[in-house]
């Protein structure tokens, strides 16, 4: 048995105009939370300490405000200090800002702090739904294609807190290569935060499936990959658009083990034992034994700059 | 609209003892079920032909007696006679052995037959589950890796029906890299037939979630990929061993939209129009938009012939 008490701190919404100071007094809050329940790592969302800006369309100038250009920093340190003097370990996610000698970049970043207050990993968003271009038709906007760049680290994976770890944001988390390539580094346990509009403008049909497409991808994923998730929301109407709640700690059978029934802040927690991925990954899904990679090629293909990824011609022939 | 009327004729157990003509006479009454039904199109099991014998350890001699040197052959053409009479096309499951010059090999194979009577395509079992070894303390064996070789057709897809077709097989539908391929190359409709036993002997604590983690990873595929899914199951107490049923039609959206409710000899039917497979591809998981393959590298890899593919070192780093 190695076993972690893992908790995930869903957030409510985040007021435009709600200063930092008051977004970290909450997450302590929810730490604290945490502590009483024993946990020994807790999970804040995506873009854990503003709102989900990049539903407006903004300038340079304007933007600026929602990026963080150095972690922890002030507003921040205040949640390393308590975590480390608890000795909780945290996933936090937020807008990072770099100044390299020839331009800006940002990106849709998570960290994993350990108990003693050093962030053991950074990890940044490969994919990134939404837009680049204003659309003015939408009722709200999802400018993260204009406000990120890609992620550029991959998808790494840490030894700590007594396993190996992984982390993703939001939007990978329906992507099953997310998934399979953490698995086959080993991941026994994947962080994740997220904003999920209920409203996805361009198939408003499946609105009402939104739950259902935010569940379904992570609980296959646990299965078949043998490993934990957590996975944290930020929830509730915020500035006019609702968001989904729904946060949840996911078993390695890909039963949901924890379920938030909110959508403000709130704590779930679920005791994980790290080696229960074996019962997956030691049998129906042991990777040497039964992957076939040689007929995967087409996965990993970079796409035709052309015609792009999905323009194959029908292979088969009787 | 591009609409086909999807027919999966779940099959219950068959005998040791009960011929192939008594099979396909069975067969043949689903046909005029999903005829009556307006089908043009009937998704037959796995190894639809005889009783699941990899559950038994035998010799080449006893062996040979489940296989079919030719396709269609004297049992299986009135099969294929009556489906050409009626125009419907149909999906067909069964053991193939065929004879190289230097040797005989045999494969987990179905075959997709147009509304002609033609074979348009062929698909041999990519992800063999079960072991090679005769393994006397299992209640039952599950020697496909003894009795057949992995697939070497890849997973090929073909126009077809008004749309692009693709067929995998039992085990296939658990991994996620049977998905993609075929959603990578466009499938809109992929067709597979299974044999499941209730009870999985190494991990027999999962054995309650045996439909669950039959659908889980359906739905996952049919969402991730944005194509329906057709699945037929050898269903019931067949030779002493539980076969699951829960044949299923799943569409682009995850959601099941037919599902049996027997263990026998069953038809179930939808309506399926392929053009709903762009709500999903053209929005949540446009490949040619959102896939970052350059970050999927590992999926593709070979493993090392020594360590497996599941031995990577963490390559994460603050």
């Amino acid at each position: 048995m190695r076993v972690l008490e893992i908790g995930v701190a869903q957030l409510g919404p985040i007021d435009r105009s709600e200063s930092r100071r008051s977004v970290v007094a909450r997450l302590l809050a929810l730490l604290h939370r945490a502590a009483d329940r024993r946990c020994t790592v807790v999970v804040f969302p995506e873009l854990a300490l503003t709102t989900f800006f990049p539903r407006w369309f903004m300038g340079e100038g304007e933007l600026d405000a929602f990026y963080e250009n150095d972690m922890p920093n002030d507003a921040t340190r205040p949640l390393f200090a308590e975590a480390k003097r608890l000795e909780i370990s945290f996933y936090l996610g937020y807008a990072e800002r770099l100044h390299t000698q020839d331009r800006t970049r940002r990106f849709n970043t998570s960290i994993l702090v350990g108990p003693t207050g050093q962030i053991i990993g950074k990890y940044r968003k490969v994919h990134l739904p939404g837009h680049a271009d204003h659309e003015p038709s939408r009722p709200f906007q999802h400018l993260e294609k204009r406000y990120f760049e890609p992620g550029d680290l991959g998808f790494p994976v840490w030894d700590a807190l007594g396993g190996r770890m992984g982390m993703c944001l939001c939007n990978d988390r329906r992507w099953p290569e997310t998934w399979r390539v953490m698995g086959l580094k080993g991941a026994e346990l994947v962080m994740l935060g997220y904003n999920t509009p209920l409203h996805y403008p361009p198939v408003p049909q499946h609105d009402h499936l939104q739950s259902f497409h935010h569940l379904l991808p992570m609980q296959a994923a646990a299965y078949q990959n043998g490993l934990w998730i957590a996975a944290a929301a930020k929830a509730g109407v915020e500035e006019g658009c609702a968001l989904l709640g729904h946060s949840c700690i996911i078993a390695p059978t890909g039963e949901i083990v924890a379920l938030s029934s909110t959508l403000g802040d709130e704590l779930i927690t679920a005791t994980a034992d790290l080696d229960r991925c074996s019962e997956i990954r030691d049998h129906i899904f042991n990777f040497a034994l039964h992957r076939q990679p040689q007929h995967y090629g087409v996965i990993a293909e970079m796409p035709d700059p052309v015609s792009g990824s999905d323009s194959h011609k029908p292979s088969g022939s009787p």
